[in-house]
């Protein structure tokens, strides 16, 4: 995306001297190395992007941008642990590469600085942002524990499965979106909306993510095919088919989500047929598309011109991998 | 003491409504149960007190002072999976009685519950606070991680040691008071002073904790005798008895804290008599002792009246057990 890589840049350098290593190292280092890992950076150029459109330099937004990139990856380093992850983006996790201490101090460091940054804004604007970023974070972590629970529960419910990404997932890129808005001292009403749109893009992404997991393209999508699958992990797309789905087609759906075979392919090939066959596969896309309409609608509110919400469009079709 | 139950009665019953279980329940459950676990609440007291000092409504600190107890709290839960410590104050500690993620995760949502208790301040307060806080919980990750870094260095300095404690343990205590000075609108020069008090109250407080741990009284300290020597623990006394000692007694002594006898009482008791003859517990003691006059002489620069000004000896007494 041509016109992203002004932020992109903008960020990549700032996000250096931000992760910069002191003493004690052991408690620095692994806050620098989760950083230089990459990642597309979605949710601080979301931030400077949002604060662009309303003619505010989006330089400006960059403290509140960099918070956000580091409590993300803050929640990175404690979600590894606790889904006991190797690797991350190719590379070791901080608790592989170091040790479980170190995963968990880092990360608390981590969570520390990105308060800190909001640090750099006038006390009205400092409150108004750290109050949502604070808001915001719970309710990650609230996802998180929600996401924990439905491992060892096999009565979850589609909405119950939406909140819990909707915590998870799309809150943190709502409040990107509003840190920017917030910055540009826009309207509450623009922010809100803008709030609300990237939320709304957030639950299609997450539910995107869930599809390409069975029916992406392993290079595009850039982790393994069927993961999933293999993992038990109960996705609105299996909730769906458990629902839609005969007794009995049910019934082997939740035997194999109880078994972890050596050799997943039989495995993945039965669910594969009986998630398009029962209908799942078509409503997980219906209802990505929904959420990506709803998306688009609160856009029609925000007062920036036309130009700028076919930006934030072309965004959020980028993000939705619908072009690349 | 007396003059302290006020603002123990006070933050009791406003610690219960603030930690309230809300759905998801296995995230805020932990959060209650440390809390209700209870301990002296020595640093939101300080908190309460001090702005009680300077002719102010002390209860206009109280989320300051809850914020100061549930970081502490926060810091308890993730030191004690760090420290793999099954026990927290007779009862099982959170990653025992749960497990390890609910550990990381509860205290996650702990530490940004800290946060969102500062909001109820006008922003320009507000910010003062966050920013100490902020400040003040990076410092003590560094001093955990320096803690850490120390069980498996040989030659950590006593300067080092000191700035260890001064970071994990002093600097919240003089953030407390500070905290309760910033609600108290005092004037920076006092809040700097009273800051420096509790720091340097918080190191002698430490070092009579280490102290304790030797040559204390099982009952009134409520931890077990020798648990430092038993665990090979590098206090101030050990690395100043290494200084200390003739180099045969020095070597006797790194023996010594490189095994864990299964029966540690000769373990302990050779230790302790090396401590005597060597003269580190006097030294201890010593320091202990600067370290409280320092903190008094800081309370001399303070504007308030001199009868609260005992009223902080006495705290400070009662704190260092001198009186009970």
């Amino acid at each position: 995306m041509e016109f992203l890589s002004k932020y992109q840049t903008a960020l990549q350098e700032r996000l250096v001297d931000t992760v910069l290593v002191k003493e004690p190292k052991q408690l620095y280092e692994p806050i620098q190395y989760i950083v230089s890992l990459g990642g597309k950076r979605l949710r601080p150029i979301l931030t400077l992007m949002t604060c662009d459109f309303f003619e505010v330099d989006f330089h400006k937004a960059m403290n509140a941008a960099l918070a956000v990139e580091l409590f993300h990856n803050f929640s990175l380093i404690h979600d590894d642990i606790m889904d006991r992850a190797p690797m991350r983006r190719g590379e070791e996790t901080v608790h592989e590469k170091w040790d479980l201490n170190t995963g968990i101090l880092s990360g608390d460091a981590m969570l520390i600085l990105a308060y800190q940054l909001f640090e750099s804004y006038e006390p009205t604007m400092f409150q108004e942002l750290a109050k949502l970023f604070s808001k915001t974070a719970l309710e990650v972590c609230e996802g998180q524990q929600y996401d924990v629970d439905f491992e060892t529960r096999d009565d979850v419910s589609l909405s119950e499965y939406i909140h819990m990404i909707d915590c998870k997932t799309a809150v943190l890129l709502g409040a990107a979106m509003k840190m920017g808005a917030i910055v540009a001292e826009a309207s509450e009403s623009c922010s809100n909306h803008l709030y609300d749109f990237g939320r709304n893009l957030g639950i299609a992404f997450q539910l995107q993510d869930d599809y390409l997991d069975v029916f992406g393209n392993s290079e595009s999508f850039g982790k393994q095919i069927g993961g999933d699958i293999i993992s038990n992990k109960k996705t609105f797309m299996y909730l769906t088919a458990i629902e839609k789905s005969s007794a009995s087609e049910a019934e082997t759906l939740q035997h194999l989500f109880s078994i972890s075979p050596k050799d997943p392919s039989d495995k993945i090939e039965t669910v594969t047929r009986i998630l398009v066959a029962s209908g799942a596969a078509e409503a997980t896309q219906n209802e990505i598309e929904r959420y990506t309409q709803k998306a688009f609608k609160c856009l029609d509110r925000v007062a920036i011109s036309s130009e700028k919400k076919d930006s934030l469009r072309l965004f959020g079709d980028w993000l939705m991998q619908r072009t690349v």
